[in-house]
């Protein structure tokens, strides 16, 4: 099955702050939505708001620092069943983020999309980490293109 | 096999401005690399340099202002003979690029690093195309991590 991939490295922050980022509802608000509900634990959902609704994620695996496990439990119809894997290491210096977003049924034109606007969260989150200054989405977040379903 | 998609708006640019930038030689230097040999023409090698060395492409197709295919003929092992796709369109009044490097034969890390790489290259063509602030690669290029091969 087709998979969304990507890889960031950040500087001067450890591999356990870096899971904090993706690991805890305060992490995850800081790059990706302001808004979000529920309790990272696994087992339970986090619902995450993008304008009037957005997807929710069952947490599947919390171990720190290095691994993070999502399963998309509503949301866009590509996005059910697909996961969402964190993976954290040291390499070279830096703290290396694997992301995955694995499991589309097809590689739909709604895909290219979320690659994109993946990546540019995930950027958001690196430079976070780099020199506080996160954009997460919000009113003054810019989209990737008009895409809007 | 496993493929890195990606897609874009851009606002206040034709679909001839955006075939433009990526089916010409002078088009490519302004949001991939600055440093570019070779012709765009069809059979023809574009060579783009990144540092000291760097991948080249046979172009395969360009049809305006729709639609350019390379074939990767020298890089990295696991580029060679991988494609890149670049399609235009026009949606919800803007232009929207999406772009594929499809072929890889493993879902390696490397393939994680250049998705998002990609991505970087491609929100600078958005900006350079909306703002005409360009950011190729070059001296003041900032990676998305410090992976060095």
């Amino acid at each position: 099955m087709p998979n969304i991939v990507h890889r960031i490295g950040i500087e001067g922050a450890a591999a356990e702050r870096v899971y904090q980022a993706v690991a805890t509802r305060e992490g995850v608000a800081s790059w990706w939505t302001e808004n979000v509900n529920g309790e990272s634990a696994v087992g339970s959902v986090l619902q995450f708001i993008f304008g009037k609704g957005g997807p929710a994620f069952q947490v599947l695996e919390l171990t720190p620092p290095a691994r993070v496990r999502w399963k998309c439990v509503a949301g866009p119809a590509e996005w059910i069943d697909t996961r969402i894997h964190f993976d954290i290491s040291s390499q070279d210096g830096e703290t290396v983020l694997l992301f995955k977003h694995c499991g589309w049924r097809e590689e739909v034109e709604f895909m290219h999309h979320c690659s994109t606007q993946w990546a540019c969260f995930l950027i958001g989150l690196k430079q976070l980490l780099e020199s506080g200054k996160g954009r997460p989405y919000g009113p003054r977040f810019e989209l990737i293109s008009r895409w809007s379903r």
